[in-house]
């Protein structure tokens, strides 16, 4: 298993001396915390409390939920392999009932699963290896986990950084290493240009209701000592009109066959305003991400969140009692307003239907390789 | 003096027996509490202290409090007249340093001392009035101040309303009765649409940094028993694009000899959203914010704010200590994003040099009749 060496100042998950260390972003920006997970137990203690938020850091601490798991199952079930291959079923199902919605949860906790039953059959001459080995295993596939995230942020970070002019470039909601296992995708893009020199200044929109951009993006650049000026949602179109921005950079929630870009709230009107602007709109957005089997973003369903996020802030009522809200999670951004998406195999220009089919065959590809 | 007889559910300020009653806006939306002026003294104090904000809401507030000033002085100073004028210059400079940089309150003070001066010259047969009738007449001339505003925003409203079409209306700020003497200028296009009986829906953004549209849009239209959806500054584009909305209209600080309208941050954005959408964009101006010496926007300087404002909610911290932070408050709105401007002259549709500078005579001219 090989770590990668290059790593930001921000990591939001860390496997250190046999136990998970993770930031506790409930607490972010107002106070550094970190949690340290020594069992299965706690690990879906912190995923369901938010100690973790974004999906490829749920989907990475998950699978070390269940290499802590299949430590302590690998000491009390010895040499049962059998007991120990249905704890860890159990195991599983338990975490996984963490974040119930969470796709990333679920996908992480059955490919550790298959690893370990692939593994306890394949034991020489037959028989089963033992548990303590197959827990090895997993830790193992775990850091497999982890490290594809990073490269896939890199490749993207890589990808992405020279699209970045010098000057402003407008970000929005939280695309960070926080969000990911470490870089983060938009957020990669930036890093890897202010560290390729680039003299970019980075608007970070704070992103209403949650705050993402105010609490999580500010707190990762100021880690990073790149320059950062927070913004207002509203203030984006006063900033562009002064040519203050040069870039706008986003993440992606799904991306469909005809480049159409769900992404959380106000990123549509962020497209908008830089189309009205001649500013060029790119989205980072890993090949799992592209959703190919929707044809549009029309197809899209779009979660509505409870009004507690727009009437309160950090506890805090804002609006009178009995106020109507709307508040939806996300906007789709049609494919017309998007000059590039930027994935781990390259950047992706129109017409999308094609550039999207081809990285995804790629993908594929090198999933079938490995 | 008249009383006009057609008011709103919200009553900012209201003169009754003999004291002046403010809402105090320091507390909506969490509570709705009264404060009661008796003395000059204790309105300087509550403009000082924000109980009363909005230009011509501090301009009326300020007329009334040298109204309770001249009862008190006229008690004292009994048949000195020459005393009780010194004396209410005197009061007058006191609630002028409430709020020193309050174009409308200097303007409100220094009308009503100049009433006041020409009514102590103008006895009969050559004597000076004793103070109390004086006093008398200057709260006449308050009432005479907080009248003309409703008749503005009567007038605003007569004018604006049968451009609403049916359906949603965004509103951006507050510009309601809150923030003039009664019923508002864009929220009075708004309560005049509701009260023909057009069914309008109104979606208030919230306005960040300061929030006036979740905190007292929302609350005035609660109170009005007119439909709202409080929705974040960022999802305008998405309800757009939705086609949950028919038109957008907004106030304004101040409009140009070119019809470019500087109002508060966030009022750009949405214009030109509403211009990718096909819907059109209102801005509802009393003339007394039409500033013909500007030829346009370009020329004005835009005010930033206390950084705080951005990084704190209701006193809560919501960004990391040591971030960097732009605080504009307000933005320029090109003319060309305008559909037609509001004023109580009239509905002023593009080319607005002419438009404006005809409504501008027309007051200039009412003026001098008057």
């Amino acid at each position: 298993m090989s770590h990668e060496t290059r790593k930001s100042a921000v990591q939001t998950l860390e496997w250190r001396d046999g136990a998970l260390y993770l930031i506790d972003q409930r607490q972010l920006p107002l106070r550094f915390e970190t949690v340290v997970c020594r069992t299965a137990e706690e690990t879906a203690a912190a995923i369901r409390d938010m100690v973790v938020r974004g999906a490829p850091a749920i989907g990475a601490a998950a699978a070390y939920g269940m290499a802590l798991g299949a430590r302590d199952a690998a000491a009390r079930f010895a040499d049962d392999t059998a007991g120990f291959l249905d704890e860890m079923e159990r195991i599983g199902a338990h975490l996984k009932q963490a974040r119930p919605t969470a796709v990333n949860l679920f996908w992480a906790v059955d490919r550790v699963l298959a690893v370990l039953r692939a593994a306890a059959q394949g034991g020489a001459g037959g028989h089963s290896p033992t548990p303590a080995p197959l827990a090895e295993r997993l830790l193992e596939e775990a850091h497999r986990i982890a490290d594809e995230d990073r490269r896939v942020n890199y490749a993207i970070g890589r990808h992405g950084a020279p699209l970045l002019e010098p000057g402003g470039v407008l970000h929005h909601c939280n695309t960070g290493a926080l969000a990911t296992v470490d870089y983060g995708t938009a957020l990669g893009v930036i890093r890897a240009a202010h560290a390729a020199g680039t003299p970019i200044h980075v608007y970070a929109s704070e992103t209403r209701p949650f705050l993402q951009g105010a609490r999580l993006t500010t707190w990762e650049l100021l880690q990073e000592g790149i320059p950062t000026t927070l913004i207002t949602d509203n203030m984006a179109a006063h900033v562009m009109a002064k040519g203050m921005v040069k870039s706008v950079i986003v993440g992606a929630d799904r991306v469909t066959a005809n480049g159409d870009v769900v992404n959380k709230i106000g990123t549509y009107g962020l497209a908008v305003l830089a189309k009205e602007h001649g500013i060029p709109f790119y989205v980072a957005a890993p090949v799992s991400t592209l959703d190919l089997s929707l044809k549009s973003g029309d197809e899209v369903v779009i979660e509505e969140r409870d009004p507690r996020e727009v009437t309160h802030v950090q506890g805090r009522r804002i609006a009178p009692e009995g106020v109507n809200v709307y508040n939806p999670a996300f906007d789709v951004t049609p494919a017309r307003y998007v000059t590039a998406i930027i994935t781990e195999y390259g950047v992706v220009r129109p017409p999308y239907e094609e550039g999207l089919a081809a990285v995804v065959a790629m993908a594929k590809k090198e999933a079938n390789r490995a």
